[in-house]
Order: C-alpha cells, then sequence, then structure tokens
C-alpha cells in the first residue's frame, strides 16, 4: 500500500518511520525541498495550490494524509477526486477556521469559551463588552503556536490589538482562567471504531507546547473528553488521528481548538502507549484495525526548541529517549523531543525537571 | 553525523529506523537495486568486491559499518584506509572463516564442540574417527542460516556430505545433544563500556531461526555466556553490536557461533528491551554513551518467512508488533517478523502458539 502525506515535516516524518514496519509504503509533498521527512522517505517539491502538481502526486497513491492542517482545502478536495483521502476536505475545512470551529463545538454541545466574531474595530469594541474581557483576539485563519493572535486585557489594549492583527477576518475569544491545559489524542477507522489515548497534560510556553505528561489521570474529564471526541469524530466521519486540545475550567473541559493530525501533545505515545498515535493514524487510514491506545506507565515529553542539546548529553541519562527531527537549528524553531516513561508520577516529575534542563528550559 | 552501511537488507532497514530518531543520516550500500533499506535512505548499487566503488561511498561518511557478516575484508580494510569502519577488518575476518573461528573460541577459553578441519575426503573420514559421529560437516565460508551445512550420522553419510560440500576449505564438527539454543547479544562502544542483553532462547527449524524467546533466564548460564562475551570483545577490541549463538550441554554453555553485527535473535529488543540492539550499534560506533539492555517483560519473535500473513489478522491481535521487511515473497526468505512483549512467561508462551500459527507454522 503507498501511502502520500502532504506535508513532509517531523510529523510526516514520524509517521513514515511508524509505517515503515507494517509494511506501507510512503512518498511526501512539501513547499521546502531540505524537510525532514524526505530524509526516510521520496519527497516531491511543490506549493500546496499548484493543484495539477498535487493531482500527479496524489494520482498512484492508495490514499494520502497530512501532516498539517492548513493544506489548502482546494488540493485536499483534487486528491479526494483521484484517491482516498483523510481527514475528508470537509474536516480540514472545519478546523481551518476558528469560527467555524466554534460553531461546530456549540452545535455539538461541546461547551467553549465566550466569542464574537471580529470584521472591524467597531465589532471588536462591542465584542469586547458583550463577550468580556480580558480576551484574546485571534485571525480565524492560519494561527499555531501562539502566532496569530493578542490578549486583550482593557480597552486601552484594543487599539494595540487591531493595529498588530486588523484587516483580516478575526474572533474575540473570552480569555478563561483555567488550572490544566489538557488533550485528547483520538483515532478513529473506517468502520468507525475508535481508539482514544488516556488525556494528556501540556503547558505551553511563549505559545508553544513545552511539555506534556501523559496519563493525565482523572476520570471523570476523561469521560467527558472521550464523549466531546465521540460526537466530533461521529459528526466529521472522521478516519484518523485527531487532536482535541481542552482547557480545564473549575473542574470542566472547555474545548480550545481541534487539529485533524497527529498531534506533538501525542508524541508521548510511541515510547508511553501499546501503539503510538502515528502508527494508529497509518492503521486507520489504510482501512486496518486500530491498536490498543492504553498507557504503559507516566510519561514525560520535552520539546527542543531553538538548539538542540549535545547528542551524548542525552544519551547518557538512562531511558531517556531523542527524536531528532533532522532540521537546522532556528530560534523559537521545534527541532526536536524527548521522551521518558517512568513507573510512577513522582518518577516522571523527577525526570521532567532534568529534561527541562536538557532543553535549556 | 552520516553513517554508511554495507549491505541493505532487513538489518540495514532497521538500523536507518532506529537511528533516524536520533539525528543520524545514512546511505546505503548494497548489490541489488531492490534491497529493502533503499526504501528509507540513498542506496548506491555495487558489488561488495569493487572496491573503487566501496571507496567512493566511504569517502564522505563518518563511520562505516555492515549490516553482513561476509563483507569482504579487502572492501572492509579499503573503508578503514578512509573512513572510521566498526566492525573491523579484523573483526569480520575473524567471523568469517569457521575455522578461525574456532581457534580464537579454543583460545580465549570458550568452550566449542571438538572439531577437525577437512580440506579432502581422508580427512573427512578420520575427523569422524577423531572427533566421533554423529557430526556436522560444514563450508568455512559463507554458510549462513542452514546453507552449507551436512549431517553426517555413520559412515555412509561421509561420502554424501562430500560429494556435497567438498572440494572447498571444511570443518567437521561434532554434533551436540543440547537441550537449548541461546544467544547473547552485546554491545561495546569505542571506550570500552558494554551492555549485555539477558540470553535469548532459540528455536530453528529447517536451519532458519524460527522463534525467539527472552529473557531466557538462567542467572548462572547469563553469567557464563557474559564472561565469554567480555573476553572476546576485549580481544577483537570489538565497537558495535555482536551476537554468540551457544547450545547448552549438560547445564553449560558451548559456543557455536559469532555474528559481528546486529542479529535476528536480537529483534527482540524493539520492543522488549529499554534500548534496541540496532539503537546500541549505532551509539557504539558513533562513540556515545550505550543505553540500557534491561528486558521490559517477556517477549516473543517470530520469523516470518516465505510468505506474510495478512497484514489485518496481524494487526487484529492486541499488542502484536508487525516489522514487514518490504521484499518480495520468495520460499525460505525472512520477509519479516513479529513481536510481542508479555507480562509473564505464561502468557508469553500463550502468544507464542498464536503467533506461530499467523506465521503458517
Amino acid at each position: 500500500m503507498k501511502i502520500g502525506i502532504l506535508g513532509a515535516g517531523q510529523l510526516g516524518r514520524m509517521l513514515v518511520l511508524a509505517g515503515t514496519p507494517l509494511g506501507f509504503r510512503f512518498k511526501l509533498y512539501d513547499p521546502t525541498a531540505l524537510a525532514p521527512g524526505g530524509q526516510v522517505a521520496p519527497l516531491q517539491v511543490g506549493a500546496f495550490d499548484d493543484l495539477v502538481a498535487v493531482g500527479a502526486f496524489a494520482h498512484d497513491t492508495d490514499v494520502v494524509t497530512v501532516d498539517w492542517e492548513n493544506v489548502p482545502v482546494s488540493a485536499a478536495r483534487t486528491v479526494a477526486g483521484l484517491t482516498r483521502m483523510h481527514p475528508s476536505p470537509r474536516a480540514l475545512a472545519a478546523a481551518q477556521d476558528r469560527l467555524s470551529e466554534k460553531k461546530m463545538f456549540a452545535r455539538l454541545g461541546i461547551p467553549v469559551a465566550p466569542y464574537a466574531p471580529v470584521a472591524d474595530f467597531d465589532d471588536l469594541e462591542q465584542a469586547a463588552i458583550a463577550v468580556g474581557m480580558p480576551g484574546i483576539l485571534k485571525t480565524r485563519r492560519l494561527g499555531y503556536d501562539g502566532k496569530g493572535q493578542c490578549v486583550i486585557r482593557n480597552r486601552a489594549g484594543l487599539a494595540d490589538a487591531w493595529r498588530t492583527l486588523g484587516d483580516q477576518p478575526l474572533i474575540y475569544e473570552r480569555l478563561l482562567r483555567f488550572t490544566r491545559e489538557v488533550s485528547l489524542v483520538a483515532a478513529r477507522s473506517r468502520n468507525g471504531d475508535t481508539a482514544m489515548y488516556p488525556l494528556a497534560q501540556n503547558t505551553h510556553l511563549d505559545g508553544l507546547l513545552a511539555i506534556t505528561r501523559a496519563p493525565f489521570e482523572d476520570r471523570s474529564l476523561q469521560r467527558q473528553a472521550e464523549a466531546h471526541m465521540a460526537n466530533l469524530l461521529r459528526h466529521l466521519s472522521y478516519v484518523g488521528v485527531l487532536c482535541m486540545e481542552l482547557f480545564v475550567v473549575d473542574g470542566k473541559l472547555v474545548a480550545n481548538e481541534i487539529a485533524p493530525r497527529v498531534h506533538n501533545s501525542g508524541h508521548w505515545t510511541i515510547e508511553g502507549a501499546d501503539t503510538s498515535q502515528f502508527e494508529n493514524h497509518l492503521r486507520a487510514i489504510a482501512g486496518l484495525p486500530l491498536g490498543s491506545a492504553n498507557a504503559r506507565g507516566h510519561a514525560v515529553m520535552v520539546n527542543l526548541i531553538g538548539s538542540m542539546p549535545r547528542r551524548r548529553d542525552v544519551l547518557a541519562l538512562n531511558g531517556v529517549h531523542l527524536h531528532d527531527y533532522g532540521k537546522e537549528a532556528r530560534p523559537g524553531r521545534k527541532l526536536g523531543h524527548l521522551t521518558y516513561v517512568a513507573r510512577t508520577p513522582r518518577e516522571r516529575d523527577r525526570v521532567a525537571r532534568s529534561l527541562l534542563k536538557l532543553a535549556g528550559r
């Protein structure tokens, strides 16, 4: 079976590494010749909006997937006309616009922070009153890793935020006082079976995921999250892995956003779960049975951002797994991650401190 | 760091899969354009005895290793003159001739079955008397997976064996009545540190490894094996992973042969040990600290030979890991393997029966 991946970043690369032992063949498509996935599978270089090239890429595949949620819906539609495409263009479209995403959540009974669409400065002023302050002004499209966002704490902040982000479709959301950020990674197969990983607890620094601990053991929240996820996956007739990021507010879950792909907060599953998110995504899109999503212990995953620690220092730590994405160092760039699977939460938290130090945090 | 591998079979492929997350870049050299390693790293096609091509392959690498123990020593010497080469030409030479291998064992005090070199039919008749019958006549070079071997049970068998194998350097060995076949996989780093995996118990069918169970828990045999291994690694100033196959005869170990490379009986370490044999081989040859060789549970590894089970049937079994080498099916060919890591030896043996059935055994 030949699998095409639109996007050859670290997610595409880890999909190839997970799928090769299953006997899948891969080809990748990316605008960048040096994309890290190109080290492990043939890479076709092209723009995502070059629909002729995307079509040529897709025509000899059995299924195509993405390693980036912002692949243009037009490209996904082109692929879907030629071969199997997971996630579907509809699922991609739903996740690419924060407004349609929020509306979908609301329709499915999934709690979200109060919000209002913003088209001009008047909208913004009214939104701040209706929704309340503090809040966050976000671009509706193409935001990621904290980019395209401004926190607004008072009336003076409205004009500043507008100067930074104005003149594009925006959304204003109430800034929630949350006690935790968590995420649920789940896979749904073609026949509707699902595999839900344990909730992971995430900590962001400077808008980037810094550290994930999993499982986040809270039965009630796990049940809530799984119910929301089941609704969403069914609504989208989703096939593959999807991640939902949520806030814990007063003991309840509030959905923040979804990513219709494997997710950074699921990297711990490579060593920390019976089946990794990468393998389960591939099993799902290939029409194969899903694997167990059970945790094997208490995992911590620390992102390596901007610069890499010395390989020797990482490997000297017993049980620590290095994932180097093979990318050139650049400030603020995700270059790799470290994982450790402990027997107890206490041991995990102890090792987490060493890993954060190694990561220069 | 750029690593070259002479040989791009399944072992080279699994080395690439293990080393990519560590940030290593790979290139492979193999006589066959369809070698399975070529699916995950650039492959240079050439003959192993084309020393000009081998030299060109080696010149821009930081270190070169092998996925086949019979890479000509001349090729290894050519590489060693241009870059770092592990295993050394000397270690390869020692393992390529069964006679020099046996002499080395004897010199190091490692027990071996009684044997005698055989150059002509007279030698064979005398060896059968001196060493005893039943015995095995083997080619001194290039035998593997039961090929190049004849069991001789009585005087009549001598002539048959000679007709099959005669007119090349041979060795006659006493056929031992062993209770178990075991193997020890170990890694030695550049600075002399070693990591020894638990003994694995192996079962061969038709000369091919069929099933490995690990750890084979016997403290006394583990100690014996590690002492022999430590001697051998030191003697060869070995760097990388090496496997020693042994028989258990009357509660003692008798060495059969070594392979100066990662080994089929170590495949269980991918899921069943803290650090896989593939990762530890790469750590060793790259001059990095070795990882823990501790077992994580009770693993069983079953080879898939000649034909592959349906992927769907394999993946429907919870916790079973499929390793498809991406090779064309052919009778007697190793096409992949299955691994399962159980909590108890009893559970392992139960699952082993299902895996053998899947493998068509």
